[in-house]
């Protein structure tokens, strides 16, 4: 079978460039040596290939279904990897020692886990999301919330979820209407919740939802939202499970891709089970009342860079397989070779197949050098020295949280198409892997917020917030490495000469945007700007990769070089027309009749 | 249920644009009118939607599969809508009416079978493989070949299949090994033929394979190859039905998407059947031996067209449907609209849904205009009073056959992408249509051969035949619609000043690659080539579209302007960095050591 990913890269990506080593030097990571990083990722590549990846298709050809009884029928290969996941602790990956964690650098931590989101996308979400749960319970519940809630969580006894959306209110919060209302010291919800991922199954004992309700009293909108743990079943005295929460399985959704993940239509208080002796769900509430979407989305950031890592990883196992297709299949001949009788060549001999893995490559390495280095941000924000170095690793990472979710949504997915169309034929069949990475992929772009949302995050909201802070600071990372850049050869010269100007380009775009007095026109094209501002991160990522290879030898370095060349001839000339057409700040759509659609 | 395809728009580019009632003024076409053309169109969209569309999502979730006893099984609704068509006499829609057609326009054909490729790609893949297959045998066949096989197959009474590709070769045809030798004034085939559309079933009472394979004598690569009708039952006499003959089907291929259509991997001649008591499948060769690629080529050339017809039509639907989901789908508020109790509005309120929506509708209306401009250019090439416009009409096709089969298949993919998006998780799911679309569409890039061939044939053969003659036409034609568009108004101006930028800029970087010394460089990046020149084209098919509605006034024609400004708005800026990237000529992937990857 071939690696779902490269060991070879993350390893550079992690000590060559990130250098998490140092990490060690912190006192939360103290206990932690290179040492224990490997093994880390070592355990978590070997149950990703042998226990993940190996009921990945049959898991996608035998979608969950509800039973009459309203349980979820599953396969069962997905309770043996998941019990196999748990015992070796790997949900706990980052939590505190003290709540049964294993401390780790959430770089090292999203390194390991983006081996079970490539080796299979939908058996891995279900620990993803619950560590993602037991993160904000950890933050913002009680001491008892805590010990109730996020110890059987981390053990991988119990689940989690997360329920914002509604059927009639998708991205927008504001309307949901599910409703909580106080009784005795807890509070009683009702309401219907979409696209609950992991929302019912007997995977676990108990599954712990977060959601989303109006409480009284709160006003309208998105303010009289508040934030509830509503477990499946009670929790009893002594560690054993309590009565029946009134939560109620309605429906599975049936999807084009990531099959393997529940996806449910939960009915919360509709009377289907009574506990206490009464209908409605019991909730429990989170922090104060009405700040339930600050809370979540403290959760949402974080799933919205897991998001990019689905999204990586996808593509990068579709990367390696068409890599590996391209090196075994051979067909034609190369150009000008007139013989028809001399065998035929590899087709990786083939000058567009090579432009078809190389632009997989640029894509997949530099989601990923993306995604490890928002993580690199975490890691800082919640551990370096100095607070102000705290807070600027926090500013940049506000500013480039759409980024690390939206790029590689778009083009781990293009990564994906691409390695479908090296395969010819035989990628669009079932028989191969890749066209299910395609299917799984294309759910990357819509949840945890659309394109269109994270364009809106992006330019209505994150450039703009501390009077453009986060651009300044993102410009004066990019600056360093253009200087470092300059000092290393005439290649990396030149790219750096490219990234300045289209960075300077950017930075007078976006001023011209953020002063217009047309606000519908200036955010008319954000999914634009957030098109043209990933390439730039990307681009910026790659001259970052490239001076850390300065010197070395070899074809992974040389691999390196190579895509670099590639993202800054192929890639970044790309950004020029976008940041033109933004320049422009076009009333055509805002002032366009739809009656002419 | 949504339309999937618009009559009007139809009606504008037939009647309005492409003028075919003047077609009527030739002896081919003299018995037609607006009328009969209406007729097709009105009973071809009737049928489509009655009978193709109702069972489309049906076929796709129960894909045929192979009986123990090799037969297929599928759902009776292919059956029951192709026994309709059939009756309905469409399969011999452009034929002539010695042998049964209704001797239309090829333009009025075209637009009346894209309504079942909308409807139903799956099912309607059936009938268009017959009438590709019975215009070769029509074109190229004996008259005893055209009674045996062309009207049962016109009657709808036969289907037709084309076997090209072997397991081993699939775009590379010079390394087919099917073997045919002469024997009693037929032949006797053997070898393997992989992906074969329609390749078996019992839709219908036989099935004409035209099947390439080596004869002896015709030396190595493509020479060697000749082209045979290897039926499925021998034609008996009187219309009866002979022997069984030794084709055989080995399995069907299991694929993302387009699922209704069987797919398969045949075996001739390995002694299943005996026909006249001997192993072997009889053919009966087309024409000359050793010519059967250049009559296959005939048929190739309008499949390709089909080709991107059919991801046209798909992109079509998946564009009505996202437009009537953004009129009906309430959700969030204006930018700027900061009052949370206000209800939510319509999605196609927001600017970022009207860009996915004008999106789609410049790439489907653009791509059907093309595809409808092609087919005009056969009209012409068959029908012209002066032989030189015929000539030129068919120099223009040569030129533009790799573009209407690739940018449809590459940019009405990207219109059933953004189908899904307008969706958000709605479209993701199967109870909607739009994710089918985007899986049907994703085969569209790979058969009738990949993006990768159709940029080696549009610029190592086609831009460089006679001398370049094909461009400098082209470079005519929209010479010609930028002095109209120059005369009808400022905006009009606008885009003919840069379509004439950007085309002068193709033909340099044409020039330069052809006459360069390296051709492995000049070819390199040829899909980049075919990307580029796709753009410029379908640019100028809008140009051409506008001048049409020139002085009319109403939504559908405001519609059409709205579409050309988002098209030189936002798509034709794509080309100036691919002819850059073009001109340099870069040879790093010809280069590249393939360890790096």
């Amino acid at each position: 079978m071939t690696d779902v990913l490269s060991r070879r890269d993350i390893d550079f990506l992690l000590y060559e460039w990130l250098d998490v080593v140092s990490l060690t030097t912190r006192k939360r990571f103290a206990e932690h040596s290179k040492d224990t990083f490997d093994a880390v990722l070592d355990l978590s590549a070997d149950i990703a290939h042998k226990h993940f990846a190996t009921h990945n298709k049959k898991a996608d050809a035998n979608e969950p279904t509800m039973r009459p009884d309203g349980t979820v029928e599953m396969i069962p290969e997905v309770q043996q990897a998941l019990d196999i996941f748990s015992a070796a602790g790997l949900t706990a990956g980052q939590f505190d020692e003290t709540v049964g964690g294993m401390q780790l650098p959430t770089t090292v931590a999203r390194a390991a886990m983006a081996w079970f989101q490539a080796a299979n996308a939908g058996t891995a979400a279900y620990p993803f999301l619950t560590a993602a749960n037991a993160n904000l319970i950890a933050t913002y519940g009680t001491a008892q919330q805590i010990d109730d809630y996020v110890r059987p969580m981390l053990e991988g006894r119990w689940f989690g979820t997360m329920c914002l959306s509604e059927p009639q209110a998708g991205s927008s919060l504001a309307d949901i209407t599910a409703r909580a209302l106080p009784q005795d010291g807890s509070y009683r919800l009702t309401g219907t919740k979409m696209w609950i991922s992991g929302g019912d199954h007997e995977l676990s004992e108990n599954i712990v939802h977060l959601v989303l309700a109006k409480t009284p009293g709160g006003g309208t909108g998105v303010k009289g939202i508040s934030l509830f743990i509503v477990p499946k079943f009670l929790p009893g005295s002594g560690g054993v499970l309590g009565e029946r929460n009134d939560v109620t399985l309605v429906g599975l959704n049936h999807k084009m891709g990531n099959r393997g993940t529940t996806n449910t239509l939960l009915s919360f208080g509709d009377g289907t089970h009574s506990p206490h002796g009464q209908a409605g769900a019991i909730g429990f509430l989170v922090g104060e009342e009405h700040r339930g979407l600050s809370y979540m989305f403290h959760m949402m950031n974080e799933a919205r860079i897991g998001v990019g890592f689905v999204a990586t990883a996808l593509g990068y196992a579709g990367y390696l397989q068409s890599l590996e297709y391209a090196k075994v299949r051979t067909q034609g001949r190369p150009v000008g070779a007139k013989d028809p009788s001399a065998p035929p060549v590899p087709i990786i001999d083939h000058a567009d197949v090579r432009r078809m893995l190389m632009a997989q490559k640029s894509y997949v390495e530099g989601a990923l050098a993306l995604g490890l280095y928002c993580s690199r941000l975490v890691d800082e924000q919640n551990t370096a020295f100095d607070e102000s170095a705290g807070a600027d690793a926090g500013l940049l990472l506000d500013v480039l949280t759409p980024i690390a979710k939206s790029w590689p949504s778009q083009w781990c997915l293009e990564a994906n198409s691409l390695a479908i169309q090296v395969h010819g034929g035989y990628g669009y069949t079932r028989d191969y892997d890749v066209e299910q990475f395609y299917r799984d992929n294309r759910l990357n772009p819509i949840h945890e917020g659309t394109h269109g949302i994270q364009g809106l995050d992006l330019l209505g909201r994150k450039v703009a917030m501390h009077d453009g802070a986060g651009v300044t600071l993102l410009g004066s990372k990019i600056a360093e490495t253009i200087g470092r850049a300059r000092r290393i050869g005439s290649d990396a010269a030149r790219y750096a000469d490219e990234l300045e100007g289209v960075w300077d380009r950017m930075v007078e775009v976006t001023s011209a945007l953020l002063s217009a007095q047309d606000v519908a026109a200036a955010l008319a094209n954000s999914s634009v700007y957030l098109e043209a501002f990933g390439h730039t991160v990307i681009a910026w990522i790659w001259l970052e990769q490239l001076t850390s290879v300065d010197g070395k030898t070899g074809d992974f370095y040389d691999g390196k070089r190579a895509a670099t060349h590639y993202f800054y001839t192929y890639e970044l000339s790309k950004v020029g027309p976008q940041l033109e057409l933004l320049g422009r700040m076009d009333r055509t759509l805002v002032d366009l009749n739809p009656a002419v659609f």
